[in-house]
């Protein structure tokens, strides 16, 4: 099986991740490429080294240009912060080299659009970070939808609420300071991806995006929060489909509220990602004494599960989600096509959160070009 | 005990409800008026005399003015078709006589502004037949909320969504009929004022609301459907905190989907009339570790409890909440005044309604006068 | 529709519980007898006065035998301590008159022998008050269980448990007192009627039964706790299926855990009275991918329901079950048959109850005649 | 960081987990040891060459004896059938290699006693893979527990409860031959470690074993079921406490059924593997009417989780367990001690499942040992 050089930019909380996916991955899946950890970037040289040694990178560098130039590096990893997502993939792109980013594609509708230009230009694999449609559960769901399991949908709720900004207490830290790291930015494009996933284009909609803690203590006083706490929107999406979205840091008690139901005329799914190893799904058919939400666990005869365990019920995890990714990244590179989700996707999941804050912004609604 | 002769009107659904909880109401509870069966009317003589003998009236009549003229009939429960409401309240409070009107408030906000006139013209007890707030799940919620238990409160969405229209084959009956039969008529005004129990006035608003279904097969032929399946808006309250409000009856699978979670700077609260006799409850305090939502069953210690059974978890169900609002309605009686939720607040129902009709038909917020 | 006069003897938890349903009864059904809340009888004529204002009584008494002895009382229903039902009953039944006797069927299996033997001699009516196994979800699991829904059952597990002397501290009562007061006497009742009356008689069955808490505080200072706190029990049903039993008042956190789980070879069900409006049940049919357990929520469609609300998921409570044993009881009457779960059935739970305890105290299996 | 070269015997099931977890762990945790995948031995060189390719090992061998020779193998993990468990140990620890042994330890008490002299005579690291009480949900409990969060503990249920073979048309395979491989020596083992971990040694037990489905079809007709299909035990623990497990493989509808409840005096817990990321957690204290079972969702602040992921309820699954285990096991191999569970508490197990198969042959309670 070939090997393949993968550079990874950043050794967060994402690069982390994707270093342990890329370890695994081989093993798990029958993968048409074997990645090889070639080298990681983090913002000094010390902390690479450090990331290199944890995760078992055969080099590191404290400047990410080194990496994608290098030409043992041939495909590059971004999880490094949102800010520095443009520039990466453009030079990567630059190079002719496959590019994995992290949600949200850049910090902003314009970059966001340059990135997808640099992708197109390149005619090499492309993919965007978002790993919670890829539970075998979220999977499942979209292929019952797409089937028409539940018949027409009339009306689609999504969420992705956490609380980890709940306490007013809490200092500004980067993520309180510019649109990108708020919610509409930070959290919004994970579910928001996963509405378009289900559901499709969204047409029209209108907005609320509010901070509701304007100021938070920073190490030189009280700052102001420049990004918002928790957003929502309604649609209607391009199947005539109703819709709402929530977004939040602010929830208290919800850790990955990354939740969804659906309403369709012959049945109804519903999901949660705190339990995201069970999809429940209704159907209206059989007699009605009978009829119920069941609760499915998945298990080898839904996507993606068998690779990991052979029982059912036994679960997959946050990191299983990752190790599928690479999956899917690695087959993309390899095909030389973009990756679903690519960053048209990511794009895509843009252009809604940029309509949303001018919704919000002028208190009306706002149609979306789905022409795109 | 005083006895109180009671007359209602309408035999059907909630008629029949008033009558088993106006049978039970005084073994339950230690009621300051005994109430009398005295009287029951429905659209006609044979159907009332029916009703009559079912549910153990003394008397019936075909004729609902006779049943509010008679002396001896000293309230009047209105459990009869929305458009109704108005004409035989009026009637009622000319003669001095107090009234339980079960919701909407009549079939218009004109309707409802001249019952609520009538009231307060009249000086006798009024009441509106909001029974869910009454369970003690969501009377206890509201006494957190009231508390602080949950500090200050940034969000709120509440839903009223069942499924008997879900299945586009259903024919065209009255409840396809006219707004006070839809969902804005039928069931939004529950979890309205459930909202405005919990939350205190709205201040603002946006509505979509859409009638997914356009024809039905009626008895000649397919025929419009002139009212809404289902409805969205979010608001802002006047206390600042942001909301979301869907109503639906063809939210497939969805049987008592009267729900509501609300998210404070201190904790947070979860609840489904699906499972009645439970509250989930967070709260943002002692070890991290063992946070969670609580499943707080409800037993002697929550509001209206005890009556019904010594011991907790053991449950109370819908017609429990019936009889709460008997006991509530002979209270007022007795002491010659309004009784929450009354007709202002079946009134302020009634103009969010309204309001978020007229939202939808332009596309655009409105403000509601909170001073009301 | 003829009135007949009922007696209760006992106005504490259950004996309101009974003037409730007795009140209620003739509204929610068409009962083929009227209730007449003709006299409660109490310890004392003080507290039999208040018991008979408190839950609409014409008349009361201090002393039972003139309850029994009085000929406008016709039938009897007995919601007494426990070591009263004999005499009592066997009064009742000396004047032919039809009783319903609260769980359990007496305080010893001595007593229940009796009691039966006294109830067949008289020819009437009787019935033991095992109200769980009356929600419409039992009362449904029952109903697929006979007609072979989930196939031939080879194991059941069922439990009684609630915490109400979970606490150490708490002091002696009568509750700490006498076997008909612990555990196998006061909760195993209601959990052994279910069992019989889902899986059939118990062939034989093992048992540990134990008192936890040894002493507790008593008025005159420390104090023998002379019953159980907890009891378990295997067992193999009559039909060759395996089972195991547990009972419990110091089950900390559960406060109504009434519930069972039954496999068969094609299918399975789930409830717990915690949750009483829902059972779940799961069927080995269908697409694999697409099995799970469903939540059904009871509705018209299911026994029973529809004569308390017509709305699916607006949920019974305790209360109602109690009413739909005061119709089944007025319903035995009219007909002077023995009504499920009878006097029999009654005695068949303290067969097990005293097998189990047996089987403990020896250390070993026992088998039961199955042939009663 | 020392390199050290692991041996894998199996790539089945189990084979593949544990080289999954070989290749991630050291990117997961900061091990003391880095693994090497060096060889893989399964039934036939070709099977094991295809997993040599599939799962990234240096070499691989038809013959196990090769791989424990190997002086490039330096420690050896069992994942073959249970009845080569004993031989493949005894040789790795005559070599004085360290091994992790898949559960059960060996086929039969027999196997088990004797693999547990010879690790003890090796003086290395021995470990056994009870994944399932790895967990942070259920590390966490075990925590609780020992810290007395719960109070006394009264009350311990556990089981381990499957559907694999819950449909009797399934055909006789390995499985439904011998001991080994029946409900005692597969599932119960998991479970039975997670009653000691929770609650220590067992005193007595009184057990039934049962073959549900007696036959099955095999290729040559019908074949003899010569193993369990379920079996239950009752038991008294060493603390006093009393206790129930019940292990099936006819199940129907639960699919990894590895469940516990514990009751103490001042608190209770719950858990279901089904939802393996949710630890429910009661404490009798504060007010009354705010008392329930919190579900507690993992997070960084419990045990192991951190590694995984930073952020709380999104979720560990089957396959880091595994992880969790080869970082175990890779720290005893360098302390050169035995790692819990190990072999001694893979031989505890065993001698509960003898003790059971023995209490169901006569029926009868035995006593356990509980001094080993």
């Amino acid at each position: 099986m070939p090997e393949i050089g993968i550079g990874v930019v950043g050794g967060g909380y994402m690069g982390k991740a994707h270093a342990v996916a890329l370890s695994a991955v081989g093993a798990v899946f029958n993968t048409v490429l074997r990645p090889r950890l070639e080298m990681i970037a983090a913002s000094s040289t010390m902390t690479a080294e450090r990331y290199r040694a944890d995760y078992g990178f055969l080099r590191a560098t404290g400047d990410w240009r080194d990496l994608v130039a290098d030409p043992k590096v041939e495909a590059v990893v971004i999880a490094s912060p949102q800010d520095t997502h443009r520039v990466i993939a453009e030079a990567a792109f630059a190079r002719g080299k496959p590019v994995f980013c992290e949600k949200p594609l850049g910090a902003s509708l314009a970059d966001a659009e340059a990135m997808t230009r640099a992708a197109e230009a390149s005619g090499v694999a492309h993919m965007v970070g978002f790993n919670y449609v890829r539970t075998p559960a979220t999977q499942f769901a979209r292929k019952l939808i797409a089937e028409g399991a539940i018949g027409k949908v009339t009306w689609f709720r999504g969420e992705h609420t956490e609380d980890f900004l709940a306490d007013p207490a809490l200092p500004a830290t980067w993520r309180t300071r510019g649109m990108a790291n708020g919610v509409l930015g930070d959290l919004a494009p994970h579910m928001l991806n996963c509405a378009l996933a289900l559901m499709g284009p969204v047409a029209s909609l209108s907005a609320m995006v509010e901070t509701v803690h304007a100021t938070r203590n920073g190490a030189a006083g009280p700052e102001a929060v420049t990004n918002d706490d928790h957003t929502q929107l309604m649609c209607r999406f391009a199947t005539g489909a109703m819709g709402h979205l929530y977004f939040s840091r602010i929830a208290t008690g919800r850790k990955m509220g990354y939740a969804y139901e659906v309403h369709g005329t012959a049945g109804a799914i519903r999901f949660d990602q705190e339990d995201q190893n069970a999809l429940w799904l209704y159907r209206a058919e059989g007699p009605e004494a009978e009829r119920g939400f069941r609760k499915i666990l998945t298990g080898p005869v839904h996507p993606d599960y068998l690779a990991f365990c052979q029982g059912p019920g036994h679960g997959t995890g946050y990191q299983d989600q990752i190790i599928i990714e690479a999956r899917d990244f690695l087959a993309a590179i390899a095909a030389g096509v973009p990756q679903w989700p690519s960053f048209h996707d990511g794009l895509a999941v843009w252009r809604i959160a940029d309509a949303a804050a001018r919704s919000a912004m002028d208190g009306r609604w706002i149609s979306l070009d789905t022409e795109h």
